[in-house]
């Protein structure tokens, strides 16, 4: 008799208004086959500031970039005058963010932006793993330990 | 025969474009009597978000205010664009700094802010500490470790 | 044609003269289909204090122990007065370190302990991975990282 | 009519079994004129090694020697064994602690040894803050903040 995976949730696509750190726009519907972590921040937030683009970038540095693929994005649900682009791309490099960042689109209007609703985030920092086919594996707001989070995409990159 | 002070240099008086978390404007000439403690940073300054905003928050802290007064210089060289007046108030917002913060004036153009250039700061973080007598007494750019900063704010309270 | 596992190494077997956190002694020939993780220290190593001793308690914490075995190795190769078995407990109690810990047998006189000697340690702390099939996979000297470490540790759980 | 000083409760002298990273005894009645700094400790206390250690190696390491005293107080109250001399010296080697350290006596039997009980400490660490009179000034049990220790420190020594 067939082995049935567990059915998990198809993660929905992106909806970006512009790039950074990146040649061209990211789609998650052509990265099947790589593992995706995606961390939702806002530049003026500190527990993204202290911790999660940190971490998010320690992730960037240590998987192979042709196995797990990390985005990030600005999903600005307050003070959005106080976090334009011009002052996203002032902090990305200053405080040296390499991993592509994506600039979460509003609808109109200056609420919570169209990816953050679709995934119905709560807040940032937000960090969402996604399987090499394309399902989400793990939700989480908040503070996540390093060690966990280096072992559950571990995990995922080790499914085939 | 009397004993002669070392002769200090007079601080430069502040030169303020706009003035947050404060009422009134500061004037260093009204604060004769009191030690200044004067933290020079930008908002988008790795150094002065992960170590010199905290410290001078907790310098504000611990000194009775009418012992020590804490001013915060906003002192934008580079990024300009990226660190408008309302992007500070956002980050001094979700940073949880109390003490008052003033924006350091530009003349004309884009370049070093006056007040900057009248202390002739290398950069940010700078930290600038100033006597009862409003004499220049200390001049760091970069970290300070908080047990000597600590120190050498309480031994320039400890003078009469 | 048959795709050819590449070789590792059998990791030697432990050399141990007391047990401590744990009702029955521990042998790796036992413990064939889990991945064991062993942290050679010592308990005056500021390394080991500070950093590896913490690092592996978060294993033991994170890791289901039917997958992963954590065991930790007190090596003395130093100071020998200084630890002995009494100063070890009151360690371990202390510091709240919950997993299996050998202390590393000495043949005879006070130099390096054996297993120390097999596994060809150059200090502590060392960090030693060993797969389900019982072969050496990692060996480190000084600080990991937890991100590192726990991907690393989730890979070899992922090898069945 | 005359300023009257606040009366403050003398410092008990110290009750030394031994002395170590000091080539001479001290006693606290020969330390009249400087500000001495008491830091109580076990070697395997957790927020001592940890924490006070480290903080009382930066207020030695900070602060002139002709005007602040600083000792380390082993004040073993438990696990005795654990704890002898020998283990103590292997600790301070290794965690390059290098300020003068005094065990702290046992009139006979393994309870609270005779320094600790004069002070009425309630437990490891502890910081006490001796003025340039011998008095009590400070008694702390717990963490106390880098900042706020270095300007007690610095009020202190800035008392003729």
């Amino acid at each position: 008799m067939a082995q049935v995976d567990p059915v998990f949730e198809a993660a929905p696509e992106l909806e970006i208004a512009a790039w950074l750190n990146t040649p061209a726009s990211l789609r998650l519907a052509n990265l099947r086959g790589r593992v995706v972590v995606l961390h939702a921040f806002q530049m003026l937030c500190p527990g993204c500031v202290l911790h999660g683009v940190p971490q998010t970038q320690r992730i960037h540095d240590l998987f192979a970039h042709d196995e797990v693929q990390v985005i990030g994005l600005h999903t600005v649900f307050e003070h959005h005058e106080a976090m334009r682009e011009a002052s996203l791309k002032a902090f990305l490099h200053e405080f040296r963010v390499t991993f592509p960042v994506g600039i979460d689109r509003h609808a109109n209007g200056d609420g919570m932006p169209l990816t953050m609703a679709r995934y119905a985030m709560r807040g940032t920092p937000t960090l969402i793993l996604i399987d090499r086919k394309g399902r989400l594996r793990a939700h989480r707001f908040g503070q996540a330990e390093d060690m966990a989070v280096g072992a559950q995409i571990a995990q995922l990159v080790a499914e085939r």
